[in-house]
């Protein structure tokens, strides 16, 4: 049986210190609830002596009902030279009325020389008397031991007079903390063999990813004795970033047998990553490990065929474990066994003879050696599926179109002639936009409008330019992706390629409209 | 002395399976230049046998003088019940020309027994006779153990047997892969330690990063004896991404003493992934241990201040050692002094009273707001410099600018006509290209080659559009970098910024041709 590990979550605190990352008081509120859910024992949500928005939130997060996690609030030992009870940040610690207080200090001497500026002795009395302090007014108390790993290294003694010094205050937790981020697995295991065989208190681990060593520096504390582990759920912090607790978690519940959060809620994992990165305006990156939305994705034709045969053979766990799914992105490398599932997923239950599928695997390829990519643009490989395997009438055909794109004299804007026929009848159409993109789209849009009114129902939410060759400088190839939502909420994604933006956009455009037309069940 | 590890690139092979990640051959014989450059010894480019494209690129990659290191090429040992030279995936190893090969093979059982469906002799005997095959044909060969360590979990010997196959049939280096990502360090440590018993032949490690453990596990590998690390500069890679090798070469060589690219080339470290990120158009992370632009960013005060103080108290590096720099992106004091250090990079020694240099850093946080960027943009960052402190006279005038994008009836491109004001001179002139922007560009440099023949000397050789805002799609801002580079070689690049791409690439453009006017000493 494996000791239960505890994990705090400082999306809130530390999180907050990593660059372009900013909370308001609302999403601070928000991401207590996600964590809450997830089943973390602690979350560490803010420095309130230093942070005036911290002030308030802790005044609103005292009413929330939490079902598993404990609030922590975060703040130094008591100033050098004087009474914990004439200290600011202690007093705010008190203030923000949450159950547990982590307070840090030094336990680096080269800090304690040149950055506090102060004795041995002080440094090792503002600890002890400030967890004192925070214990005599009923708080549990985590002591984060700043800089362990450096000090430890650089004079062992000191760095465990520091935690010595926290225990005789009656600290409840002792977390070794490598603050700048520099530590290797091996100091680490040697490390917490050395305090767990000084200490009888449960000992914390506190990571940052400078080295790329978070993850597996909090795995290796953990399997060395660690009760706690500290990081953020997504990775924020400072720099380089915290250990990323979504990667920690997965690794300790679903790969080594340690219980650290309620067995039911593992399955949250990557729903409460993606609320997170939401809450935080932030793309989560694709790769992250569990949580990612290409951690089980198959890109390689020869992985693609392994995994249909059987999972194992190309995933570490099961992704349905975490709430995560399994994904095949269509893509010049990956086989015919992709092509059939996504064909499958098009036509359920189609039987398709090895020459059809072949057709429509090499017209991908002839497609992507020209610069298109159908990850991500699903609602046009499935009209080249159509197109290629069904009779597909076309909705409407463009005979011609027109931009000025004008700057100086008279006006500086863009505005676009288009002419289209659907069925016998022709409409020509003339509109204006910021550019010369923009004006075809409107333009476009009036003319099919007439035959079709649905066409109203739908708005494009998302316009992405890549330049394929960016070597041919302004002559280079262009790839456009078309994201456009209709009002129901679906979304689906279009591409186009050419040597000209304009065309390229021409291109995707043409597919969201015909996608479109072809849900709605339009006829021709 | 510790033993010299040689590093293996396949940002071009195992990268290009990343999700989202496509290089165009362009962009694979500039990522090759890039890496080389670093001082990688080994660089994997491509699956000749499975991707059309590759044939292409090695075709040209032959002529590529080379300076650090080899090209080696990426495919399957021979299929089942076939002889090595009837098989095209080999064939197609020996076609692309490159020194080395890397053919991988497989060393878990289940694969043999569920995935490829034959029995353990054939399988050896695929391993073996096809590195043979390579061999005989004068090729250092590269033997990847596909799913080593899954496969030495779940039945070591099986596992063994393959590195012998591969052994016998004269393989330079056994490398252990972790395919699918799942081994922790503790495993990497004991498997390393049985193979080195066994093995006389140097060792290799391929690392995944499902469990967020490739980095630990290839700083492992290479204590516990590994002579090469295969990976990806920036991650990129199949599900999670391969092992990282910006954080992989930053802790073997800063950190931990091992030799794995030449002493002089780790100060290009961040430069390289920046440069690489460019070509992938990929946004590097800001995070991104030791090249990320945030790695040594310090946001908190208390942080700021310490470093301040002395950079050691919270960095695990010297910054500028990998070629990186330190921020201070919260404080506005800090924010000045990075200005100023920018300011002084252009006018060395220049005195700046504090008046000055906070008007330049109130119009770059301006333009900052609309969506410039002057990272990677010099020039234009030295022109708003420039005309901002010095007198700057223009050296010409956009009067206006048409231009005629067509689709259909009598021709398809564009065609633009410009006007331009040199003192008291009009010019007004007409070109075609295959866009708006390109027909711009030709019609522009026509006009002021009239006053300036200099220009002539200049061309656009990388043209990248980036989304600002995507999702008010086709209205939706657009930053534009131009790289232009002169007869001499010395290149530079420009920006510009507006709702509309056409605007944006002018901007873009008139920074590029004043800047060339102004460095050639131009009057006016």
């Amino acid at each position: 049986m494996k000791h239960p590990v505890s994990i705090l979550d400082s999306t809130l605190r530390d999180g907050a210190q990593g660059s372009g990352i900013a909370f308001s008081v609302e999403d601070k509120l928000q991401a207590v609830r996600v964590l809450d859910h997830l089943g973390v024992a602690y979350i560490e949500a803010g420095n309130p002596g230093s942070n005036p928005k911290d002030e308030e939130f802790f005044t609103r997060a005292r009413s929330l009902p939490l079902e598993h996690a404990k609030l922590t609030s975060f703040g130094s030992t008591r100033r050098k030279g004087i009474r914990p009870e004439e200290d600011g940040n202690l007093q705010a610690l008190l203030q923000a009325g949450t159950p547990c207080c982590t307070v840090f200090g030094k336990a680096w001497k080269f800090h304690v020389d040149w950055v506090l500026e102060t004795t041995p002795e002080e440094n090792f009395a503002m600890i002890e008397e400030s967890c004192r302090f925070l214990k005599e007014h009923g708080k549990e108390v985590i002591f984060d031991a700043e800089h362990f790993f450096d000090g430890w290294k650089d004079d062992p003694s000191f760095a465990m007079q520091a935690l010595e010094a926290a225990a005789r205050g009656g600290a409840d937790l002792l977390c070794l903390c490598d603050t700048n981020g520099g530590v290797f697995p091996e100091d680490v295991k040697r490390a917490m063999e050395e305090v767990a065989a000084r200490f009888d208190l449960p000992i914390g681990a506190h990571f940052h990813e400078d080295c790329g060593m978070a993850t597996a520096n909090s795995i290796l504390a953990v399997q060395y004795g660690a009760a706690q582990v500290q990081g953020t759920l997504l990775g924020f912090g400072e720099r380089c970033g915290n250990a990323n607790l979504s990667a920690v978690i997965g690794d300790l519940q679903c790969k080594l047998g340690y219980a650290c959060i309620p067995q039911e809620c593992i399955k949250l994992l990557a729903h409460s990553a993606r609320e997170l990165a939401a809450i935080a305006n932030w793309d989560l990156p694709h790769g992250l490990p569990y949580v990612g939305e290409d951690a089980f994705s198959h890109k390689a034709g020869m992985h693609a065929d392994g995994v249909l045969k059987t999972p194992r053979s190309f995933e570490h766990i099961d992704p349905y474990l975490v709430g995560n799914t399994r994904r095949f992105p269509a893509s010049e490398i990956s086989g015919r066994a992709v092509v059939l599932e996504k064909i499958h997923r098009v036509f359920p239950g189609m039987k398709l003879d090895a020459a059809s599928a072949r057709s429509v695997l090499e017209d991908i390829k002839a497609l992507e050696a020209k610069g298109y990519q159908f990850e991500g643009a699903d609602a046009s490989f499935e009209l080249l599926v159509r197109k290629r395997l069904q009779p597909f009438p076309p909705f409407f055909e463009l005979l011609h179109y027109h931009i000025y794109t004008d700057y100086g004299l008279n006006k500086t804007g863009a505005s676009a002639t288009v002419k289209v026929k659907v069925g016998e009848e022709l409409q020509l159409m003339a509109a204006e936009g910021n550019g010369p993109v923009n004006a075809l789209d409107r333009a476009l849009r009036k003319a099919l409008e007439v035959f079709y009114p649905v066409l109203a129902d739908v708005k494009l939410t998302d316009y992405k330019v890549r330049v394929l060759d960016s070597k041919s400088a302004t002559a280079a190839g262009v790839r456009v992706l078309i994201t456009s939502s209709a009002r129901t909420g679906d979304s689906f994604t279009t591409v186009g390629v050419s040597g000209d933006v304009v065309a390229a956009s021409w291109k995707a455009l043409e597919d969201s409209m015909e996608y479109l037309l072809l849900k709605a069940g339009e006829c021709r």
